[in-house]
């Protein structure tokens, strides 16, 4: 594929993949019915029709290696979207990043209430796990627990969770992070989770060990250079472009490689990054095409 | 047994096993090193050395009834304890419940800050979900799978977190709840857990379906029987002997049987609600005479 042309195909998938994805999401999430619809109805708030659903795509592009049911990556996609918006909702609360804007629309604590906020990421962290641990995800009881450990171990306190403390602990430092502390805090913040999008298709298709291990890689980096790339979004764009608040990180004191090397190198490294994550698709085939326009994506798009 | 003999029997049992769990927390739980030791830190604060850990001394005596190996038995106890723990400190947070007091020792939020009890509570969660499906707890992936999918059940927008969200509706509803409205409520917030407790053994032995639901149903009941006697301390008891803030429920409106029926009538439902808790166990040998030791203390205790 020519640049423009996988740069315009990959628009087009994403789209389609994030419908596919709020489908299922429809279905996954309680309906808002019953006395706790309130609590429903913010958890759907949380997760459908909002957002790139990139964590989503890289599970469905990574099943399609292997050959995988749609049916099957559709959950498992979804079920990476409810752990993600929970990251995000409890992120957004007054005593971790107090923002008030997420995607374009109020937070949930704004919609609704900080303790609502609290229940809404509690539930769908819950409803992640409920949903990869379904048999209508995969036959294979093993394949199920094999899911359910790897996402756990991506978000939780070693990983996740751990580099959300990090980030609150470094904004209330003293001296600013070196790099390799910066790196290691943005890994496992959002890499992690991203690591486990690209893997999960992995071990949906029982993939040979090598297999998981590239595309483990291939999230790594693209991880990476997203984050350089969000760093440098918050710096250069509107709210309008990215739906949420901009331009706070160095108000805040955030720990970011942007900070540390400027702009010019720090968007040198997540172009390498990016070329590395591509090297790390070599043993795959055209299906890993999009995956490809994936990574030159992430350092490009605008919001 | 006599009952006073059982009640001596119980008490040892309970204490023991308490701190055989103590040790598998340890086990499993990060250790208080590395940049991030201060989530590592509290999240063993919120889990180890405190608590009567009735829902880890559930799992393990379920266990028992069916021959499971003690390690194993030990594993579903820890992540129990790791789940019910997530679920005290986020209720505990100034959003929620606004406690300060929790077994007796400052609450997270308070010997730390709101930000770091957000996360603890996350990644105990998700701990509580790595450990059910490693391994380390069952060699069959099959039994993994359905502890996480079951704890989940018992757990999410459905169950425990969907019965808080009615507890803090119920606090801001302008008409008190009816009893049948009342019980749900405490079914879901408290109760589900419990029956999941009451039940995992019965997951880990591969027990016939039977024995499983005569197990969950056990536990329903001591649930409920233990939500009213937990209403009657609040009522009663001082906070040196139960290490809670007391007399809390009736100036935040909470929605309890105790207030809806008096007294009387609230210990009356107990106890008969406990006689029907060890009828569920008729079927079961003396390897279940714990079980109904522990039904009988559920209404005596006074912490």
């Amino acid at each position: 594929m020519t640049d423009t042309a996988s740069a315009e195909t990959l628009k087009t998938a994403m789209a389609e993949a994030a419908s596919e994805v709020d489908e299922a999401l429809d279905a996954l999430l309680p309906k808002e019915e019953g006395d706790e619809r309130k609590l429903f109805a913010a958890m759907r708030y949380a997760t459908m029709g909002g957002g790139k659903k990139m964590r989503a795509f890289l599970v469905l592009e990574g099943a399609k290696q292997f050959g995988v049911g749609r049916e099957s990556a559709l959950c498992v996609a979804a079920a990476v979207e409810m752990l993600h918006a929970y990251s995000l909702v409890h992120d957004d609360l007054p005593a971790m990043d107090d923002d008030d804007l997420r995607r374009g629309k109020p937070t949930v604590h704004k919609a609704w209430d900080e303790a609502t906020a609290i229940l809404v990421g509690d539930a769908l962290q819950t409803q992640a796990f409920a949903t990869l641990a379904a048999p209508e995800t995969h036959q294979d009881p093993a394949v199920r627990a094999d899911l359910c450990l790897a996402l756990a171990l991506a978000s939780g306190a070693r990983g996740m969770v751990g580099g959300q403390m990090l980030d609150m602990m470094a904004e209330s430092a003293t001296a600013p992070l070196e790099e390799a502390a910066i790196v290691r805090l943005q890994q496992l913040k959002t890499g992690r989770l991203i690591e486990f999008s690209a893997e999960a298709g992995a071990i949906l298709g029982k993939a040979p060990a090598h297999s998981r291990q590239c595309l483990l890689y291939y999230g790594r980096e693209i991880g990476a250079a997203f984050q350089i790339a969000d760093d440098l979004l918050d710096l250069t764009a509107t709210p309008e472009e990215t739906g949420k608040a901009t331009g706070k990180d160095a108000g805040a004191g955030k720990a970011t490689l942007l900070g540390l090397l400027g702009p010019e190198r720090a968007r040198a490294q997540a172009e390498r990054l990016v070329e590395q994550a591509k090297g790390h698709l070599e043993s795959f085939d055209e299906r890993a095409d999009m995956l490809r326009a994936l990574a030159d994506h992430v350092i490009r798009r605008r919001n």
